[in-house]
Formats: C-alpha cells, sequence, structure tokens
C-alpha cells in the first residue's frame, strides 16, 4: 500500500524514481539508490543546509556521493528537492549530452559537487573540502561571527572503504581531527562479485575508524528515519573527530526477488521485478517516472528552509563584513582566485653562472610568492624537504592550527583526491601536492579526476628523471613525462633552469580551467644564459620557444629539442658545432601545441627536418617534433642505482652523443 | 666499550657497516638500519630458516625489506650470514653496476627476494608470497608430508602502513587468515619531515591491524631480544592470522646527536657523529668497514642451521617423492613454468560471422587452458562477473582453501602487488590480476615494478574504451593505452579480435622476461573473416601484420592501422575504398618493435607514406607509425556517458571518417 506518511512517500518515490531510470536505460545501479533512499532523503530534506535555487551559495553543507555508481539516488533527491533538474533529465539518465551522466559528473548537473564513479575519490575529496573549510574558517571567521561553518556529508559504500585511497584519507582526517565529516558507510554485505564473505568480511570496519581516531556509530536499519537521525545529530555533536555512521543496509530494498543480491548492484532489475517492487510500495506498475503530488507538495519545504537559511547565512556574512571591514576586503580578493597584484614583479630571477636545481628555483619562487598567494596552500607526502615545498612561516596544518602546510603523510594518492577537494571549496584556495615524480603513479587517479574536472591544482613532482642519482630505478622515473602527457587536459611543464622554472609558476597560477604539473630537477643545473640567449623567464610561456641559434637571421640547419635538464646539454652540444643549430626548449608541450600553427612552425620550420631530441625519459612520443627524419636521445629502459653524472655518461646522454647526432643528421 | 657477547657484537658490526656504508657513499639511509639492527640479527641468524649457500632453496622462509629504503641493513645481514656478498660490495654501495643499489632489486643481489622502495609494495609482495605458499602447500602437500611450510617475514616502515597499497593488503591477509605472515612494524616516531605527531600520531596503528584480523605485539626496544623472540615466537604459534610486531625503535640508535632525529632516516650521519658512535660502541672510530673475527666466528653458524635446515626439508621432499609420486610428476611438470603439452591445440577458435567481446573470447580461452594450467591463479578486484576472469569450477581462494580465484576485493593496487608477489614464489605460479583498463591506474605502481623486476605476470584491463558506453568518463579509458605502453618492458596486447585474443593469450603464456597486459573490450566486435584475411591466430604473435589488402600483389597505395575494436572499422573502411588499400592489425606495439626491420619495413613500407591509424583513445604516440605524412583518428578528450555506438559515433571513429582521411591522404 501507499504511503500516507509523506516522508516515507517521498523515500519510496526516489526507489522508484531509481528503478525506472535505470530500466529505461538500461544501464545503472539501482540497487544501491533503493537501499539508501532514507538517507538521502533525510540529508536533502532535513538534514543539510542547501538551497535548490542557489546550489553554489557558499555556506551550504556539501555532498559527496563517494559511491558514484548510485547516483541516480542523488539525481533522485536533487529532482524532488526543487533543483534545477526536471524528471525529463531522470529520463535522459545516461544518455549522450543529459545532465544525468552514468556517474555524477562536476559542472554537468546542479547540486553534484564533485566527479565521483572511482572508488574512494569522493571520500577523500571530502577530506579535502573539510580541509578548506577548516583553513578558510580559520582565515574569516571572527569571534561571535562565523561565516564559514559548513558540514560535509559523504555516502560511501563497501568500494570505498576498501580502496587504499579511502584509507589513506581516514587516516589524515582522524590526524587532524576534521569534526565536520559525516560519512554514512552502506554497510550492505554485498560486492559485485557476490556477498562480502567473499573479500570483506573479517575486517571490523567500525573498529578500524576508530583506529584512525574517528566516531563511530551504528544504524541497525536505514528504514529507521528516527535512528539515523539521532546519528546525525550525535555525530555533529562530535566536533573534535570525524564521523561514521555506519549503515546496515539491504540492497535493493525492497524488491521481492533482487534484495540483497549483487545482480542488483549494477543491473536494471528487469520489468517484472520493477512491476512487483512497485505494487509492493503500492505504486503503479503500468506508470513510470510517477511522483505523487504529495511529495511535490512536501518537498516545497526543502525549498523554504533551504531559502531561509541561505538568508540567515547572507545576513550573517553581512554583519561579518560590516564589523570587520578588512577581513571582508581580504575575503573579496580571495575570491578573486588569483594573487595580490604585484606577484609577477616580485617573481625572482637568477642570473646565468648559478647553479641551482629547479626544485630549488621552486622553492625560491614560493618564498617570493607568499605575501601574494595567501590562498595558495598544500603539502609534499612526507618530502617537503626534499622538493622543498614548504611555505616558512606559513604554518603546518594540524588539529588545532589551520597552517598552510598541510602534513599529508605518505599517502600520495590521498594527497591528490584531497588537493582535488580542497580547490572544490569554491575554488578560493589554489591548492598543491607535491612528491617525487615517480610517485606520481601512486596518486594517477587523482591527478586524471583533476584533468576530467578541470580542476586549477598544482602537482608539484622533483627528482625528475635519473639525474636523483642513487636512489636508483624504483625512484627514478623514465616513463612518467609520456605517461602524464598522455592524459587530456594536464599541462606537464618541466622547466630547463631557474628561470623557466619562474615562467612555470607562472603558468601555474594564471591557467584556468585545469591542472598544472611540474617536473622540476634534484640535480643542480646551470642557470642558462650568453650570447644570444631567449629570454628564458619569458619563453616558457608559450609552452616552447627557440632558446638560441648560432645564426638567427638564417634558416637553421638542425633543430635540437630539450626539455628539463636536458637543455643545457642540447645547449653545449649546439654550442659546439659551426653548423647553424637551433635549440629549442620545450617545456611545455600541450601549451606549445595549442599556440597558432604559424608560431608553430616558426619554432619548428617544417623545412627543417634534421633534428635531434634530448629528454632524460623514454623516447616514445618525441616522433611528434623530430619527425621521420629526427632521433630521440632518451632513456628506454629502466635506471640504476648510481651517481647521477655516471647515469647520464652511461646512459649515453650527454652533448657530445648529441653533437654526434645532429653531425650524423647533418652528414 | 666493546660488546663481548657474540650476538650483540653481530648487532653493533650491523649498525657500524650501515653507518660506514652509507657514508661512503655519502647518500643513503643510516637511521632505521642501526636502529632494527637486532631485529636483522635475529632473523638472520636465529628465527629464519634459510641457506647463505642456496638462496633459492623452495624450503627457505622468506624475507621482505619493505621499507627498501634501509637496504643497508639486509646487505649487512647478508654479508655476515655467508651470503655471496663481499665486504666490498658494501664498499660498492649505491654505486655504478653494485650488486648493493640504493634499494633492493631482485636479480642484483642474493637473498633478496623482491624490489623494494616505493613505501608498501613489500608489504603487499609478502602477502602474495603467502598466498603462493598456501596454494602450493594445498596442492602439493599431504598427510604427514608438509613440503611447503615457509614463513614470510618482513620490516615495515611508517610509511609502508601510511600508504594504502599496504592497507588493502593488510585487508586481504586478514580476510584470509594468511597466518604464516610475520611483519615488524618500525614504530621509530620519525618521519622524513619530522616527528609522527605531524601526519601519523592519532591513529592507533595496532588496533587498526586488529581491525583487519591481524595477531598484534608490541615490543618496546628492539635491543631486548628476549622480547623479540618471545614476539617470533607467539607471531608462530598463532596459525590463523597475519602477525604484526609493532617495535618502539629509536631511529640512529645508538648516534649520540642523530638518533631520534628525522635527518638520520635519509642522510649519512658524518663523519664526526660516526666516529662519536663507533667510540660508543666500543669500535676503532679510525677504522672502517671492521666485522671482528668474533662475529665472523659466531656467525658461520647461520650457514651450519641452513645447511642443516635444508637436508632436511630435501629429505622431507625425497620421502614425499618416494610416497606420492604422482604429486612429485605434477610439481615436476607445475616447476617446468610452462602449460601442460597439448594446451596450444586445445586453444578455441572463433568462426567469422560471430559477434563477441574480446573479453568473452579471453573467458573462453580460459576455459580451454584450465585443465592445462593449473598454476595459472589470480582474479578481478571485485569485477570477475565483468572482466570474465573466473575459472569456473577452480574454487575460491578463501580462510579454508585455497582455490585458484583470488578475490582481491575492490582493491586494485595491493591486487597487483600480491599478483608480483604471488609469481616471486619461484616462478612456479603464473598469476594474473584483473579489472577495468581505465582502474589499471589505481595498480600502476605494481605494474611499474612488474616490468622493472622483469615478472611473468598476466594483467587482464576489460572496458579498454569509450566502447564500455554509458558509465561515462570516469570509467572509459582514453590516455591509459599510451600510458602503459610507455612502460619499458610491459607488453601491452589490445587484439581485435576474438582470435587475436586467442594470440594475445599465447603471448602472455610464452612471454619470459616480464608481464603482458591485455585491454579486451566491453563491447561485442565481429570475427574478423573474409575474402583474403590474414591468419588472425598467427597475425598477432609478431605484434603487428598485415590483416588484409585489396591487392597484396602490388605495392599498397595507403595504410590504414588499427588495434583492438578498431580493426573491424578499419577493416570496412579499406573495403569501401577501391584503392588498393592495406590494413594493418598492430596489437602489440613493443613485439612489432622488436621483431626484425625487414618484417616491420614489409609491413609498413617506408615508402607508402599515405597513412592512417585509427584507436579509441589518445591520438599522441601513433606518429611512430603514421609518419610526418600521416593521420590519427582517435579520442583527445574525456569520454562521455552514453550508449556507445552513439558515442562513437559523435566522436568521429567511423568507418566514414577512416574513409575519408585515406581518400585526402591518397588525393
Amino acid at each position: 500500500m501507499i504511503a500516507t506518511d509523506p516522508a516515507q512517500l517521498t523515500i519510496d518515490t526516489i526507489r522508484v524514481l531509481a528503478m525506472d531510470a535505470v530500466q529505461k536505460a538500461n544501464a545503472g545501479h539501482p540497487g544501491t539508490a533503493m537501499a539508501l533512499a532514507p538517507v538521502a532523503y533525510l540529508l536533502y530534506a532535513e538534514e543539510m543546509r542547501h538551497d535548490p535555487a542557489e546550489p553554489k551559495w557558499p555556506g551550504r553543507d556539501r555532498f559527496v556521493l563517494s559511491a558514484g555508481h548510485a547516483c541516480i539516488l542523488q539525481y533522485a533527491a536533487l529532482h524532488l528537492s526543487g533543483y534545477d533538474l526536471a524528471l525529463d533529465d531522470l529520463k535522459q539518465f545516461r544518455q549522450w549530452g543529459s545532465r544525468t551522466p552514468g556517474h555524477p559528473e562536476l559542472g554537468h548537473t546542479p547540486g553534484v559537487e564533485t566527479t565521483t564513479g572511482p572508488l574512494g575519490q569522493g571520500f577523500a575529496n571530502g577530506v579535502g573540502l573539510a580541509i578548506a573549510q577548516r583553513f578558510l574558517g580559520e582565515r574569516w571567521n571572527r569571534p561571535l561571527h562565523e561565516i564559514v561553518d559548513s558540514w560535509v556529508y559523504a555516502i560511501c559504500s563497501d568500494g570505498d572503504l576498501m580502496e587504499g585511497v579511502s584509507q589513506e584519507a581516514a587516516s589524515i582526517a582522524g590526524q587532524l581531527g576534521l569534526g565536520r565529516l559525516v560519512y554514512v558507510y552502506d554497510d550492505n554485505h554485498i560486492t559485485i562479485d557476490g556477498s562480502t564473505t567473499l573479500s570483506y568480511a573479517a575486517e571490523d570496519k567500525g573498529k578500524r575508524f576508530e583506529a584512525y581516531g574517528w566516531h563511530v556509530q551504528h544504524v541497525g536499519d536505514p528504514n529507521d528515519l528516527d535512528a539515523l537521525r539521532r546519528a546525525f545529530a550525535s555525530a555533529r555533536a562530535e566536533r573534535d573527530r570525524p564521523s561514521l555512521v555506519v549503515v546496515r543496509s539491504h540492497i535493493a530494498y525492497p524488491a521481492p526477488n533482487a534484495m540483497d543480491t549483487a545482480k542488483a548492484h549494477g543491473s536494471p532489475l528487469g520489468e517484472e521485478e520493477v512491476r512487483l517492487t512497485k505494487t509492493i510500495l503500492g505504486f503503479d506498475p503500468d506508470e513510470a517516472f510517477v511522483v505523487p503530488d504529495a511529495v511535490r507538495e512536501h518537498m516545497t519545504g526543502v525549498r523554504e528552509r533551504g531559502a531561509t537559511a541561505r538568508a540567515a547565512w547572507e545576513e550573517r556574512l553581512g554583519a561579518w563584513e560590516k564589523a570587520y571591514p578588512d577581513a571582508a576586503a581580504e575575503r573579496a580578493q580571495d575570491l578573486e582566485q588569483r594573487p595580490r597584484d604585484g606577484w609577477i614583479e616580485a617573481l625572482p630571477s637568477f642570473e646565468p653562472g648559478e647553479q641551482l636545481a629547479t626544485r630549488d628555483a621552486g622553492q625560491a619562487v614560493m618564498r617570493a610568492l607568499a605575501p601574494f598567494t595567501p590562498t595558495l596552500i598544500g603539502g609534499a607526502g612526507d618530502l617537503a624537504e626534499s622538493t622543498k615545498t614548504e611555505f616558512g612561516g606559513g604554518g603546518v596544518f594540524a588539529r588545532f592550527h589551520a597552517g598552510r602546510n598541510v602534513p599529508f603523510g605518505v599517502r600520495e594518492h590521498a594527497m591528490g583526491s584531497i588537493v582535488n577537494g580542497i580547490v572544490l571549496e569554491q575554488g578560493t584556495l589554489k591548492p598543491y601536492g607535491s612528491t617525487f615524480l615517480v610517485f606520481s603513479d601512486y596518486m594517477r587517479p587523482a591527478v586524471r579526476l583533476s584533468a576530467l574536472s578541470h580542476l586549477d591544482v598544482l602537482w608539484i613532482w622533483t627528482h625528475d628523471s635519473i639525474g636523483l642519482g642513487e636512489d636508483g630505478p624504483t625512484h627514478q622515473p623514465v616513463e612518467h613525462l609520456m605517461a602524464l602527457r598522455a592524459i587530456p587536459n594536464l599541462w606537464v611543464v618541466r622547466p630547463g633552469d631557474a628561470n623557466e622554472t619562474v615562467a612555470a609558476w607562472r603558468l601555474a597560477l594564471e591557467r584556468q580551467g585545469g591542472p598544472v604539473a611540474f617536473a622540476l630537477s634534484r640535480q643542480k643545473l646551470p642557470v642558462l644564459g650568453g650570447d644570444g640567449l631567449a629570454d628564458t623567464r619569458e619563453g616558457p610561456l608559450r609552452g616552447g620557444y627557440v632558446l638560441w641559434q648560432r645564426d638567427p637571421s638564417a634558416e637553421p640547419d638542425a633543430i635540437v629539442l630539450a626539455t628539463g635538464s636536458e637543455v643545457a646539454i642540447a645547449l653545449e652540444a649546439a654550442r659546439s658545432l659551426d653548423a647553424n643549430t637551433r635549440v629549442v626548449s620545450l617545456p611545455c608541450w600541450e601549451l606549445f601545441d595549442e599556440q597558432p600553427g604559424v608560431y608553430r612552425d616558426e619554432v619548428l620550420p617544417p623545412t627543417v627536418t634534421a633534428r635531434v631530441s634530448i629528454e632524460a625519459g623514454v623516447t616514445f612520443g618525441w616522433e611528434r617534433y623530430v619527425g621521420d627524419g629526427g632521433t630521440s636521445i632518451g632513456v628506454d629502459r629502466f635506471g640504476a642505482s648510481a651517481p647521477y653524472e655516471r647515469i647520464y655518461e652511461e646512459l649515453g646522454l650527454t652533448s657530445v652523443a648529441v653533437a654526434g647526432a645532429l653531425t650524423r643528421q647533418l652528414g
């Protein structure tokens, strides 16, 4: 029989919409949506502060569906709450161009805070949101004037909890005491391959989270709304620890045959089972996508409550602006999402003759930028001293102080996903994460999502080649530059010296629409200079440029291309030859490829086919620039443990080798 | 004063050797080696069954230094135990061509069981070794005749425990009740960036491991040998749960100034501190690399004990062989590390006209292979039903039965590292791990190590493009093929139809010296056939081959290259044209590039520059084969959520587009 209680009726409507949308698409994940309909209902209708009319209102609570496959749950909740998401959108579930893609995607659907689906990512994004909130709270809030006080809610699945990235993120959240996290764990005893007895039964998940320092509660049945309400209230009462609410659910509830089966996880229930379930719920089995009027009426309260909450927050904001005009002015500048005026003039410049690693140059830039970029925050995966990415005097982000330096620990993957989460906080903060380039592999799923979601984050990877020396092949990236260049919308910048590193930072702070990654050297490099050299602080701003040519007035005889630590080697080789050789520095391929064809042809004239490239990584991919007639010098093998000068020598990455290759090309 | 107790003197000698080697190399990690010298001593001198004269004796216990940066600890222990590792080798620490690289590397040093350094990998490798041991134990052991009963010991650092991969692996080890794991956790309260209060203090690590189902013990001081001995004995007494021994250590003990400092983690102590520490230990500060005679004498016992243990095991083996000649014959075949005779003849063949996904073809191959490959074991990251990688009737690997199907759960990274560990068990087993291609990112550090360490493992990745459809861009790999092709020594095979999938499996089972990875389709593909088609079950064995040409007797006018699901599209396009177009299928680039130049030129005649490639992934990298004049059709963006046919159409991956590009090339 159909529910008379409007809350229950709304919950059942979510279930029916989930079944119908998945059935119509003939693809999707109905089970979790059906089971957790009460949780979504409570969050959207009672628990969270949010305003469907203004999905990006800064004072809202954040909701992250870490179990992104269950997105129809969120879409249904958004629709019923009155977001700009129509019933027709639900009918277009998983179709080309729709606002209801197969997993939640940032920018496609109002009310979706982050792109999820790859498991564990949303879990860690939420931790990033909470870090951002705490940082901005400490920055902006004043006694009796709190303008940053949002909560972060998430729904997580077994898969989310099994993933390493969530375990790392949970450990960080416990360490930092992020009390404003309220995570629901959908403990349904089912994974895609069957019962959790297969792979996830021995573990006591609640105890594990307690070990991380979380506050853990258990709810025996999601249909017990009062139990859920009590758990949420207790979670909010606990300010010093993140909260996990373990909800024992039954996937596909109340489908008579599909409930508690693995099949209900990722497949439509089938027409007949949908009919049976609708009958159980008192819905007409012959109708689809039905929202009872009573539900529509009931859910108008969400919009009203949201408008009231938003008005209250705006009033608070107004009072705060009045009481603290200086802080308000600061905030206004923060929200512009760019460094303070004067930052470009403040950037350091390095003199030829100096020898310094580009990681050290990066540190010098960060020092210079510090006063201009108060919202640039981040840290390293327990390598801040090696990657040189600490803001001196910026303080450490800890339980009782939201410093600029976030100590991620040896948790690269969570670092990546947390950095993504930090930037999701209205884009107010410019976050970065740092580790050795070889360990970009550990965080690659997060890097991919930063590119896919157009997040303006910064990845600072150092120790960028065999040039790190003694640590050996496990620590020496060789394939990483190419593997990263393969990711759409990621800019990879490998500066050739200290001044190019300054330019790299300009790119990083000026780019909008996607992440920038640095590959910086561990070893010292000469600051490039001397007769006829182009401006190394400007050239990289076009991705690639002519660094030097023996006789710039004539067409070159040959071109040598290089990036990073190999630019100096290329230059030395070119200078050693009598031929009219041109040296092209190519620190950012993606940006160079975006330049107008005329500029690219100017730098790399198509008629000049005598070309040599040198880069301390795999040569695969250099064909794009050296062409059919060219030669690439690189490292098409794993590295070796030894002082780096020896490795360069043994692997043939020398100016003599470049000069020889050029000579052969010319001969 | 110098120790009079020979055990203590040996321990102190390890400390001194560690200091000296790092100091001489002027690079390395002395602190942990000094602190854990007693642990290494006990393991090598008392606890483990191992024979320095025969490092690969199958009956040995395994030792994994998950904290690979502390490798000088293991090198010193190996040297003192009498392995073929001389004092001169220690003096060559971290030098070109030495047997003592900066992190342990498989194949470089006798007694090193696995390549470690990237944190958490060794931890998970050990779990793989234990899984392999349990599998082989169940396969070979008979009542009263145990020939497989080794223990797996590991030393793990804070960094190891923070990494997600170890957390995933710990959860699996608890789930499977791998009682023969004895892991020492070096709880030294120090990470590279400083005190663990920064990033790793809130967590109760012991409690976390209890939550995973581990047996946890605490030892207050590694210098308390009896406490360590008791802990090891208790760990061995506990057969149903893996054991963690938390040892509260002091990094760089007993260096007067360096102890308990982060600097002692990754830097030489400095000449002066080394002198002071030697003085404290009663060693001559003016001498380096000194091994007292008493230590040499004391450690001869290790070799004697090892020889005795090995003799006893060999006797057991002999008795077993006598008692169970059939099992012995099976074992002898298992050890040949290839499928049983007849396997090639048993491979299936598919008829043109059929439509099936290459993942389904893969499943058919696995079914056919099952009786021929009893040591082929593996599983999926909770996607066995989707990747179709389950051995029907092979049983599930669980606490009380070592089936062929290992349920890894949603833990791709640990899956990768565990698969690497499984193959480390003498290479007897052929393990595989499986998930969606997009999630190869989650396990990439393990994939890299499989290539670096020349491990003959198999990665089965399915849902290999936008062709997976509705799940959308988070699940659609676009950059992955190229990113994987960039890894040295990894073969990536993307078969174009069911018969090419058969060939892919041949490559996987026949390759020696490195991993093979499959990229298989979710969507159905036509079985290629018709007039003039090459043998699709043979062609891929050379990496790439001429699949079809309108008039094979003449030089082609144009060439279209493709892999995987796009081969059929390429063929359709070529057949639609009157020009003498050649279709080249290129399922494995690495193997094709290894072919003799004459063969490569036969397939891709340099004179034929009208070339088009099509692959449902980024075009970056295709320049290698299409050349300066060519065109590449691909997906240089992230995908979209929709039925796959629509995505192919919208993104221009059609035979019409290929035919158009060919026509332009020819025109």
